[in-house]
């Protein structure tokens, strides 16, 4: 075996080992969110920040330098495309992670995990002047790491905090797709507000046993295409998703008396974030970039892409209303399929990110998106964020703010330091339109296939597409490789249109109607 | 600060880190039993075992030495008797673990973990030759480790294992106890075998949903004084607890549609465990010896208190039959106390350790510590296991034992190469009997306090006295101290014969009964 090949080993093989370490972390905080009892919680701490600890040791280790240097210099090991796409995520992260002072890194995590604790509270109390000089110091920190970085070349600070979430992309480029997606969105809201025909939510009003809504997002996930033998589906209060380790992914949903449409959504939303990291070559690629998701905006695009595309659809509720009926008893059968198809895509603008529908949910991230960026750059100040978010929540969405609880304080995010972070989730819905669009294109039949409960097709289509390259292509390359083209904000806008046109009658005659 | 004190304090926080480790890999496990899907079981062995090389290093880190070196050679420190305690004790663990060649470490791990897969087919299959050389193996490994520590002066190469899970016991100390408790035993089973009265077993098989058998459960719990705050009750094939971190202390159980008590006492079982657990002071004292438990033995001690002393009196019964009678209905209205005081606490001579009744339970564990004494000396041999076994079986219980699958390959301990561990099952009944009827002294309305479902001041009795001092006194030490003797097979036998003679009419005169 050469020098080169022996230290590529090596190199993997350490990385194996911090991802050992970081998914042991991940197992820690699904029992925290699900399992623990109470007063663990105070030890739990201890317990993350040690494994944190070590697997930073481990990933910031200079030897991993000179592996890499050693590799780097064999051009017969580099001419393997999937080894040269592990050595150049490999490189950057290495790289990144070596930029930041060890002292800088924990003063961040300190500061996130005190300022949590404040935030708990001041959202609970209404109370943004106890938030206030935490989330200065947050801005302060983030600036800071940044500079760390460095901006990228003719970009700005932003795109270094951006590259955490969403690796190569810019403020600039979000700016030249966010702009005319706004225009768009703005108009469509407009109308459907002006629209005569409102949807009727109460096939969603319904009360329907919580044991029946487990049993039946047990069989919508056993149907999609998760696999329970390699996952499990909890509760906690905020839903979410872990890739723990491979043949390990857990979601979490929860479930209200009524709305077992939330909760549904909720669960395919989960499900298909966790659909891909299930669907990641982690049986031979377990901690390399080859085995890892490629962005959080990929990432989003497949949850969204189930919760809405799937979800959301007609063809979906053709199969899946009788199956309901029938698990959920509480009399959905009275109701039609347009009826549940109407229901699930009413749109009503409203105060909280998290709560609101498909159509607006992106204008609350570009509000988020302009903010955090003006106040990175010190275009605005943190103590003028309450007004400034009011504002554009009057402007955009018609909504009046009657208290910081229900609007700046309402996130986690920045509260926890995570600035760049907002704008993969509207990143996730443009993706997952653009990739949807060229699915339907392959495989003509889908809106069938869905009718009939059958979804195999689709996820394969996903696995062979997406899921299998892991970090093997950049997300803009993979973009265009996928669908043809670079990202653009048209394939979301005629989604919604083509969707929310037809539901809110916004192009019958008005005289037919009168 | 002098310089001893200084080294005080970083072993302290060495012991933390490492106790930390220890704890996430008990997270691992009890997850791996209760929550995980089937499919992460590959890589959840990988986590093990990265967890358990950590904490390997850590706890046998030459710098320990030198720490202890600096803490022992200061006069005024180790006057404080609970530093010299932990000194005492982190100076032992420290020895021990670090006569072992890590050569020996790993393959006696890897053994392990391969044997453990053959004997779950084994036993399955009933195939003894297929487990034989993999028990050989063990018993080799076993008798290496133990020339690694060393026989103590005057005593044998088994003693060297008996430290492992009974620090200070010895092979010739048990021979003393066991001896006379043995002869005990067997004259009261046969007294018992000849008896004309038998307990109906009605009450116990009564079908109860398991829904309200976990119910019931949790009520019990709750009214032992198991903190449901600080830990959880779950199902597992096999039950156990687990003391994971200070406040985290989880037990499992497992339901059958009938043998409700049997449930009831395999959770009272492991609760007595998990309070012994809680009432560590790991608040201060989480990773030192002073917050650690004094060994199996006085583990299996709280255990049996609890699932012996208390859940199959008629003290008990007397608060909990009505109690059970409402939470599980089922009928069990129809039963006294007294027939259901007779039902838990029938004797029946079986094959199976684990289903076995408090009486012959014991007998089940003193042919295994003859046997494995004799496997490790040499004057057995493995193959000659199943006769030796089957001979003993016949001799001890009068029970013939049809395969290996119920006889020599029933348990896991030796497959696992935990040789030695046997015997702390019945030093955990001795323990228990002693102890309880120095608690009947001290706590003279005891039984009337059961009789109401008073439990308080019984666990802060054991609280005070067992708990709450970690691994300050040694075994025999706390045993003197607690109950005013050494360990003896007295206690026990009165316990054993002042319950049974009476349930089965043993001292009543034959001709007032024909």
């Amino acid at each position: 075996m050469s020098n080169a090949d022996e230290a590529y080993k090596e190199l993997i093989r350490q990385a194996r080992e911090t991802a050992n370490l970081a998914s042991i972390g991940a197992l820690l905080s699904w029992d925290q969110e699900t399992m623990m009892p109470v007063r663990a919680a105070a030890f739990r701490a201890e317990q993350l920040s040690l494994v944190a600890r070590l697997a930073h040791e481990r990933a910031t280790d200079p030897r991993l330098g000179e592996l890499l240097d050693r590799c780097d210099a064999d051009s017969e090991l580099t001419s393997d495309p999937p080894v040269a796409a592990n050595l150049r995520e490999m490189r950057r992260d290495y790289a990144r992670l070596t930029l930041l002072p060890s002292e800088l890194v924990a003063e961040i995590s300190e500061t996130s995990s005190r300022a949590l604790e404040v935030w708990k509270v001041a959202r609970r109390d209404n109370d943004f002047q106890a938030m206030l000089p935490w989330l200065e110091k947050q801005f302060e920190l983030a600036r800071r790491k940044a500079e760390c970085y460095g901006a990228p070349k003719g970009g700005e600070l932003y795109d270094a905090l951006l590259e955490d979430y969403e690796p190569q992309m810019t403020g600039k480029e979000l700016e030249r797709i966010f702009e005319p997606l706004r225009v768009g969105l703005t108009q469509l809201i407009t109308s459907i507000g002006a629209a005569r025909h409102r949807p009727d939510d109460a096939p969603d009003s319904c009360r329907v046993p919580i044991d029946r809504q487990r049993r039946f997002s047990e069989r919508i996930l056993d149907r999609i295409g998760f696999e329970r033998s390699a996952g499990r589906l909890d509760v906690s209060t905020h839903p979410f998703s872990t890739g723990i380790a491979p043949g390990d992914t857990r979601i979490t949903t929860r479930y209200g008396e009524t709305r077992f449409a939330d909760a549904l959504g909720s669960t395919m939303h989960e499900a298909g974030h966790a659909m891909y990291e299930q669907g990641l070559p982690r049986d031979r690629h377990f901690g390399e970039p080859l085995g890892e998701s490629l962005s959080l905006g990929y990432h989003e695009s497949q949850s969204r892409l189930w919760e809405n595309h799937v979800g959301r659809s007609r063809a979906f509720w053709q199969w899946a209303l009788p199956v309901a009926a029938k698990e959920l008893g509480s009399g959905l059968e009275r109701f039609s399929v347009d009826e549940v198809y109407e229901a699930v895509n009413a749109v009503r603008p409203s105060l909280i990110r998290v709560e609101s529908d498909e159509l607006t949910y992106n204008l609350h991230i570009m509000l988020r998106f302009d903010i955090e960026r003006a106040l990175l750059r010190g275009e605005l100040a943190v103590r003028e964020l309450p007004e400034a978010w009011n504002c554009r929540m009057l402007d955009d969405l018609g909504v009046k703010v009657p208290d910081d609880t229900r609007g700046c304080l309402q996130d986690i995010h920045w509260a926890m330091g995570s600035i760049g972070y907002f704008p993969t989730y509207t990143l996730g819905n443009l993706y997952a339109a653009q990739i949807w669009e060229t699915i339907t294109r392959a495989l003509p039949d889908l809106d069938e296939q869905m009718s009939r409960g059958e979804f195999g097709p689709l996820l394969g289509w996903l696995r062979e597409q997406i899921h299998a390259h892991g970090r093997c292509y950049r997300a803009a390359e993979l973009c265009v490789r996928v669908t043809g083209k670079p990202l653009g904000h048209e394939p979301l806008m005629r989604h919604l249109d083509s969707k929310l046109r037809p539901i809110y009658r916004l192009d019958d005659n008005p005289a037919s109607v009168g």
